[in-house]
């Protein structure tokens, strides 16, 4: 959640925030069916509550169309190449219309087939993952998705970074409430959580990250300078391996060392590779069968007696179906500069 | 790995251990195709150093088919649901056989399609998911195989166990090597790990387990009595929700809470479920390119700076690469109890 100081922020409806992304976007000479698609992922992000993969994006994104490492109108290829199986090429285009059109074609050809896979290359930074596995799971469709990233993390047993802090996505759908929605990145903690410690003068714990040499740390600025763990050592280490091999390698995109840094190259494409699992429930189970199961499932874990008494357990998800429920009565947060820069983009 | 004492253990070949193996689930009722496929599961899990999942489960095994909560000769049911959809009824038959057969529809499927996913009800303990993987990717295909559990967790925030320590897995072939092989469960470190720490006297640490009140312990013996911590907090709570999502719920298993416990029913069926998802390389990707990209892929992760000089720095399976290896060497090390109670079931 963005921390909110009066007069830092202001209050922006979803359809007016969605309006302003789109023609902040077609600003930077992205097409309107691109910048449409772009939009709806970023301020899903933001309605969820996942503001650092919101709107504000559109910022770094405009730094790199300017130099060349993103196209905002490169002419994507998507292509059916198997019964269940498609291809994205995004040819360094925007990489939330990129995979807003992955997740359509993954849709429909679950619908036909039951399961379906796509695999994205030639994408960029697409957001958060929860956007993606909302709107599916709208549609009535379980999803798998993940992409690969800037290597940030060393693999288990080694000291420098080889592999990204690669985010998976599961959704499914909750008839009457809120998707089921786990979005998370493979890292014990964000970078966030390190700087905040660091704000408050606070040591963080040896299992977060290391010094630049590898070395567990307990000192939040070297931990900066160093590098992320994963979770479970070998374990958080080999999910980002498992999504790097279906995100990166299959989908013909770069991976581990191959993928660029988005900051040290703003010219040159990142080349990033997604993949979007889709699954089709109704062809499992009736209906009201879903349902009854589901609603059966989510009562087992609300029913947990909770460690705390104040913070009853909760299902992945409903953080930001809380979230989704706040900014629809008050309005999106946004800082006022990001604000105005997106004015000034959409007035180009 | 077995630790191996002198006189405590005979060393057996691969095929004389799949023959003791089936022999003896013949002699627990089995017919010879599902004892077959059990045996084979199995002796791969002890090929591969997994011996708590290899072929000394048929011991208990066993004691559930005597008591009836494992039918050796249930006709498991087996269809195909929607293109890339299938769905195995095991009716309470020998798990490894079940999982098996789900594998092999799973495999005809993603030939047709690309992509293609079966999930399982009514079945038990299958063993572990490294020999599927392992199996699927000698016939060329990539998979990602889950099944549920008997609830030993708590969900995140809560204090009792209502989510099993679901093991989830993801093989991918490597032309010329041993497959990419992932076998996780989501805890942060298996019984065993606190079970040796107890047997040498230390605490452990605090991010293992809580004690029996849901509060995280140091203390080994209270750690037993009471829940394994997941990795990552809520994000392998999360996973393990998902897993029980995929396998238990969507495949009309039974799911958190309504998994019994093995130990305390041995008259009764576990109604495990688990899903199998298998996918075509080939389909993506030529097999000159494909093998061109997986060797780089491993050449960039082995050539990573280890931590400690004498320990570089291994792909996921190349550990059970190295068991097989030496087993098939040497033989497989099998304790004097578990080959006589065997070669006792198979002379019933």
């Amino acid at each position: 959640m963005l921390v909110e100081k009066r007069g830092e922020v202001r209050r922006v409806s979803e359809s007016e925030l969605k309006e302003l992304a789109a023609r902040a976007l077609t600003g930077c000479g992205a097409p309107a069916d691109i910048a449409g698609d772009t939009a709806q992922i970023l301020v899903l992000g933001d309605l969820f509550g996942i503001h650092t993969h919101g709107v504000s994006r559109i910022l770094d994104y405009e730094t790199r169309i300017a130099g060349g490492g993103i196209k905002p109108a490169a002419p994507m290829v998507s292509e059916q190449i198997a019964p269940a199986l498609g291809r994205v090429d995004g040819a360094g285009g925007l990489g939330p219309a990129v995979g807003r059109q992955a997740l359509r074609l993954a849709v429909q050809l679950a619908r036909e087939t039951g399961i379906a896979a796509v695999f994205v290359r030639g994408s960029n930074h697409f957001g958060a993952i929860a956007p993606y596995c909302w709107i599916a799971a709208e549609d009535g469709l379980a999803t798998i998705i993940a992409s690969n990233a800037t290597t940030t993390i060393a693999p288990f047993g080694g000291t420098d970074a080889r592999i990204g802090n690669n985010p998976i996505g599961f959704g499914l759908p909750r008839p009457g409430a809120f998707p089921f929605i786990l979005d998370m990145a493979v890292s014990v903690v964000s970078r966030a959580r390190i700087r905040d410690a660091l704000a408050r003068g606070e040591p963080i714990p040896e299992s977060w990250a290391t010094d630049a040499a590898g070395r567990p740390t307990t000192d939040a600025a070297a931990a900066l300078a160093g590098l992320l763990l994963p979770v479970g050592g070998h374990k958080g280490s080999g999910l980002s391996l498992v999504v790097d091999l279906l995100a990166g390698l299959l989908s013909g995109a770069a991976y581990l060392t191959h993928v660029l840094t988005w900051i040290g190259n703003p010219d040159r494409p990142q080349d990033l590779g997604h993949v979007f699992i889709a699954l089709d429930p109704a062809r499992l189970l009736p209906a009201t069968e879903y349902e009854r199961r589901m609603s059966d499932f989510a009562r087992i874990i609300h029913e947990a007696p909770p460690a705390d008494p104040a913070q009853p357990v909760m299902l992945p998800g409903e953080r930001e179906a809380a979230c989704m429920a706040e900014h629809r009565t008050r309005g999106i947060p946004l800082p006022h500069r990001v604000y105005d820069r997106l004015e000034a983009l959409a007035s180009r």
